[in-house]
C-alpha cells in the first residue's frame, strides 16, 4: 500500500498545488486509485469524493466559477470519464480552468479488449484546449522525473491562457497499481510560473478611438468569465456618455453604477420595431460573450451594418449578427482605461437619456407585473428583495436565466450571478450551485422542474457533503420555454416538447434528505425567504406555474413595455 | 407549422425504417424540433421521449440489444449531445448499433458565440465507427435530394457491419425551422441495400484444424453481441471433445447444452494454482468479447504461451494476454460449421472429465454456500430459481455480474442475460434495462446500490413511459468490489474507495413512484420474486449486505472451491 509514494503521482500532485489548484473532486474507482490517494493525501489540496461523474464535473465547474482558481476533477478509465464530457464543453465555452485526469490502462491494454479501457487519449477532441498523457510506470529514471511536473505545469498554463478552459491529462497505470514504490519518496521537483499581462498597443487603441469618438454609440457588456473584472467597462462607458447594456451575467447590473447610464430591460423593450429604430446606434462597443437576451440578439443581427469595436479579453470576440468592425484585444481593464484616456467627447446626453426613459418605462412594466398573482417573472424579483447581502445567485437556463435577465433592474446591493451560459445546457444546474456553495458562500439556486429533475445525483452530494443550497423551484410540469416557440401549434406538442413528467417534488426531495415546501402567493414566497436555509441538503421552495398562463403574462409584459418605452422615448424627444 | 413537411427531414426518417430501424428515442429540444416531428410523424417508427440525454442513451443501447435491431437517438445541440456520450463509448465497445442524430446551428452560427452551439461535427471522436453531416437547408435542388438517403443508409451500413457500432449525423438546421417547405411533400426516393455473409476461406479453416487436431484444447466463448448467434459453438466443442466455458453473457450457458462439455464455474476454481497447472490446455479457440471472469483473465495471461485460433465474427479478437495465434475471419456459425466439418478425432474423455468434476466440485460448494444467510452470492441462485420463463436478466457491473458469472450454472432454462461490458461501467445501467423492457420482454435487474443511485433519471422514465422493471438491489451501502482490492488497506478506504453514501432507497423508489420493499432471508426473497412485479414503474427488491462479510463470503468460497476442484481432478487422475 505505497500507492501515495509513486513519485511521478506525487510530483503531479505538488505541481497541481504549485500551479494554483486548491480543490480535487474524484469518483471512486480501481484504476485511478494510487492518483486518488496521492491527491487525497497531499495536504495542499482539499478533495471532495462524488459518485456520478456527470454531476462531479458541474459541481468543479461551479467551485473554479466562484473561487476563481483551476479545479481538478479525477475520475477512473472507461465510461466514468466520458460522463465528463457535458461539464467539459460547458467548461470550453464558458470559459473556466478545468483540469481533467483520467486514470487509463496502460498502451499494450489498448485495442486489445481489456476491461474498461477505450480510447481515452483524445477522449475530448476539440472540447478542451490541449490534450496530454502522462505515463508514470514508463518514466525510465531519475532524467525523467521532472516529466508529470512539466506536463502539469504546461495543462494549468493553457487552462488558465486566454481563453481560459478546459484541458486533459490522461494517466495510463500499470498494475501493481499499489506496489511499493521502488524510488523513495523525496521532495518533488517542481516548476513554477510567473503571471503575464496583455494590454492593447497604441495603435490599436487610436484605431479604436477613431470609430467610437463623435458617433452615438451603445455598449453591450456581455456575459464575462469569471476571471475577468467587468467594472472599468463602466467608466469607459460614462467617458464616453453611453448608455452601456449590462448583462446579468457581465456582474455589472447590480451595485454602484460608476456614473454610467446602465440599462436593463433591453429584453423587453427591443422587442419592439419601432423603439429598435429610434434607438439604433452608429456604433457599437462590445465586451464579453453573446448576451442572454434574444430579443437583443436579434436586434444585434437588425444592426448588422452598426460598425463593431470589441473589447476581446479572452481572444474570443462573439457575435452571431456577424457584424463589421474591429478587435481590441488584451486585459479588459487595461483596454477600457487606455480607450477611456483618449476619449474627449461632451456626452450626448439626449441619446442616453432616450434609452433610460425606455429602460424606466419598462421597469415600471416589470413592477406592475410583479404586483399580481405570484408568477414565474414575478419570483424573481420577490427573490431579489428578500437576497441576503453576500448571497449569490446561481440561475437556470431556459427560462429562469431569461426572466431574471428581463426583470432584474440596475443597482441595488451587489449579487454575484452564476449561469452555465458556455453552452447553455439544462444539464448539471444543482451540482454547479453546489459547487459555488462549497467555495463557503450561501448561493440561493433558480430553476426550472425539468433542469432539477435532469440532476438528480445533485441531491445525494448535497447530502453527502454536507452543504446547504437553497432552491426556488420554478414547477410549470415541463418545458416552459417551448411554449414561446413557434412549434407549440403542432398536435404533438405536449408529448415530444412540453413533455409533462408528474413528478412530484415534495417526496423526492424529502427522499434525498432535503427539505421543501410549495408556495402559491407573494407573501408566501416572502415568508419563505426569510427563514434561513436548512442547514444541510436542498431547501426547495417550490413555486407552481402553469406554461399557458405564463406565455400569457410574457406576451403581456413585452407589449406593454415596449409600448410604454416607445411612449417614453417619444417625450424626450419631443423635449429636445 | 410545416416542419414535418421538410422534404430532406422526411426523406432522413424514410431511409431510418428503409435501413431497419424501427425504434427513436428523443429528447426535447428547440433546434431538433423539425426532425423531432418528421420522426414523431412517420407511421413506421416508435418514439420514445426522454428528458435525460443521458439515461436515453442507455435506454437505446438495451432496446437495441433486445430487438437485435437499430436504434435512432435525436438530441438537440450543445450539452445536450455531449450527454450521449457515456452510452455511444459503451455502444461503441459492446458493438451495438446507434444512429446518433443531433440537430445543430448551422456553419454561420460556429465559432461566433451563438447560444448552444459547440463543436458538434466530430463530438464523439474515436468513439464512434463514423460521423457525417447533413445541412438540409442547404441542399440545392431536387438533384441533391438523395444525399439525406445516401448518407443515412450509409451510416446504417457502418453502424451494422463487422464490428457494429454507434454512428453520428450531425443535422445543422436554420431558421425558420418551422417555414412552410418550399417543396411540396412527396414520396422521398430510397436507396436499399441487401445483406451479405461472410466465411473463412479454406485455406484459413484448413490452418485452424491443423492447429487444433489433435491437442488438449480448451473452447472459451466470450460475451456476444446480440447479433451473433454463438450456438455452433456447442457443436463445434463436442465434434472436438473439448471443454467450452461459458460466459454468461454468450447467452450459451443456459438452455441446452448440445452435448458439449459447458463449464460455469471457472471463475471460483481457476484461482487456485494448482488447479491451473492441472487444467492447461495444449491450445485455446476462443470466440466472443473478453471474459467477464477476471481469474479467467489472469490465467489467460499465464498460458500466454498456449497457442491460440480465434473465431472473429465481429472483425475484433480481444485478448488482454496477448497470446499468440490465428484469426479466423468470418460468421461464427459459418466458421464453427466449418472447422467441425473438418475435425476427424477421438474426443479425449478423460481432459473434458477433469475439466467437468472441478466444475461439478465448485457448484458444490456454491450450492453450500447458497444454504446459508442471504447473501450476495446466493442472491443470485435465488434469483435463478425464481426467474419466470422466458424472462431475460439485465445485470449490473462491478459485483452483480461476476457473482452471476461464478455461480450461475450450466443447463436449466434460457434465460437471456444482458449486461453492458463494453466498457463495463456503472453508469445507465436501469435505462438499459428499461430499453430490454420497452421490446416488450419482461426483465429483472439485478443491481448494486452505487449504479442504481448513479442512474435516478432512469427511475422517472420507468414512471413516464409506463413500464414495468423488477429490480433485485444490492444494497451494501458502498462500492462493495473495492473491498476485492488491495486498497481496502489504505486509511482513507472509507471516504475515497468505499463511499457509503447512507441513502434510503425505499423512499426514494417511492418518490419515484415505484414500490419497495426489503428481505433479509432467502425464503423472504423466494416469497418477494413469486408475486409479479407492479404493472408500471420499479419494483424493488433491496437485499441488504455488509461489504465485510461479503468480502469475507467469497473469499470462503474461492478457497473451498479451489479446494475441492483440486480433489475432484485429483480423482479423475486416480481413476486414468
Amino acid at each position: 500500500m505505497a500507492g501515495a509514494d509513486h513519485p511521478a503521482l506525487t510530483a503531479l500532485a505538488d505541481a497541481l498545488v504549485a500551479g494554483g489548484v486548491e480543490t480535487v473532486c474524484l469518483a471512486p474507482g480501481s484504476r485511478s486509485g494510487p492518483l486518488a490517494l496521492a491527491l487525497s493525501r497531499h495536504s495542499g489540496l482539499e478533495v471532495t469524493v462524488h459518485l456520478d461523474e456527470r454531476s462531479m464535473g458541474f459541481f468543479a465547474l461551479g467551485r473554479a466559477k466562484a473561487s476563481r482558481a483551476p479545479v481538478a476533477i479525477l475520475t477512473t478509465s472507461g465510461t466514468a470519464a466520458a460522463n465528463l464530457m457535458p461539464a467539459v464543453v460547458e467548461a470550453a465555452h464558458g470559459q473556466v480552468p478545468l483540469i481533467v485526469l483520467t486514470a487509463d490502462r496502460p498502451p499494450e491494454a489498448q485495442g486489445v479488449g481489456a476491461p474498461q479501457t477505450i480510447s481515452q487519449t483524445r477522449l475530448f477532441g476539440d472540447q478542451v484546449l490541449g490534450a496530454w498523457e502522462i505515463f508514470a510506470d514508463a518514466l525510465a529514471d531519475a532524467t525523467q522525473s521532472l516529466f508529470p511536473a512539466y506536463i502539469t505545469a504546461r495543462a494549468l498554463a493553457v487552462a488558465q491562457g486566454a481563453p481560459m478552459g478546459p484541458v486533459h491529462i490522461n494517466l495510463p497505470l500499470r498494475e501493481p497499481l499499489f506496489a511499493t514504490a521502488k524510488v523513495s519518496a523525496q521532495t518533488s521537483p517542481q516548476l513554477l510560473w510567473g503571471t503575464a499581462t496583455t494590454a492593447p498597443t497604441r495603435p490599436t487603441v487610436g484605431a479604436a478611438e477613431a470609430r467610437l469618438a463623435g458617433r452615438r454609440g451603445l455598449v453591450v457588456a456581455g456575459p464575462l468569465p469569471a476571471h475577468v473584472h467587468g467594472r472599468p467597462l463602466l467608466h469607459l462607458a460614462k467617458t464616453l456618455g453611453w448608455p452601456i447594456l449590462v448583462d446579468p451575467l457581465s456582474q455589472l447590473r447590480t451595485g454602484p453604477g460608476q456614473g454610467a447610464a446602465r440599462i436593463a430591460h433591453y429584453d423587453l423593450f427591443l422587442r419592439d420595431q419601432e423603439v429598435r429604430q429610434q434607438l439604433r446606434p452608429e456604433v457599437l462597443l462590445m465586451a464579453g460573450q453573446a448576451p442572454i437576451s434574444a430579443a437583443l440578439l436579434r436586434t444585434l443581427s437588425e444592426w448588422q451594418d452598426v460598425p463593431r469595436v470589441w473589447l476581446a479579453d479572452t481572444a474570443t470576440w462573439p457575435d452571431p449578427a456577424l457584424g463589421e468592425g474591429l478587435v481590441v484585444p488584451g486585459q479588459l481593464g487595461l483596454a477600457a482605461a487606455a480607450l477611456a484616456g483618449r476619449i474627449r467627447q461632451r456626452p450626448d446626453r439626449i441619446w442616453s437619456e432616450r434609452w433610460q426613459m425606455a429602460d424606466q418605462a419598462a421597469w415600471q412594466e416589470v413592477l406592475g407585473a410583479s404586483q399580481g398573482p405570484l408568477s414565474e417573472l414575478s419570483t424573481v424579483l420577490t427573490l431579489r428583495t428578500a437576497l441576503g447581502a453576500g448571497r449569490p445567485l446561481v440561475v437556470g437556463n431556459s427560462m429562469p436565466i431569461r426572466d431574471l435577465d428581463a426583470t432584474w433592474p440596475v443597482g441595488g446591493r451587489l449579487v454575484e450571478i452564476f449561469a452555465n451560459r458556455g453552452a447553455s445546457g439544462i444539464d448539471g444546474v444543482t451540482s454547479t450551485a453546489l459547487g459555488v456553495a462549497s467555495s463557503g458562500t450561501h448561493p440561493t439556486l433558480l430553476i426550472g422542474d425539468l433542469s432539477f429533475l435532469h440532476d438528480q445525483s445533485a441531491l445525494l452530494t448535497a447530502r453527502r457533503l454536507g452543504l446547504s443550497l437553497r432552491v426556488v423551484l420554478i414547477h410549470n410540469d415541463g418545458g416552459g420555454i417551448f411554449s414561446m416557440l413557434p412549434q407549440v401549434a403542432a398536435p404533438e406538442f405536449e408529448t415530444v416538447f412540453g413533455t409533462p413528467h408528474g413528478q412530484s417534488f415534495q417526496e423526492l426531495v424529502l427522499a434525498w434528505g432535503g427539505s421543501w415546501q410549495r408556495v402559491a402567493t407573494r407573501p408566501g414566497l416572502r415568508q419563505a425567504l426569510s427563514r434561513p436555509a436548512a442547514s444541510r441538503g436542498v431547501d426547495v421552495i417550490e413555486v407552481p406555474s402553469e406554461r399557458r398562463a405564463n406565455l400569457l403574462g410574457h406576451q403581456a409584459l413585452w407589449q406593454e413595455a415596449g409600448g410604454r418605452a416607445l411612449a417614453a422615448i417619444g417625450e424626450v424627444r419631443s423635449r429636445v
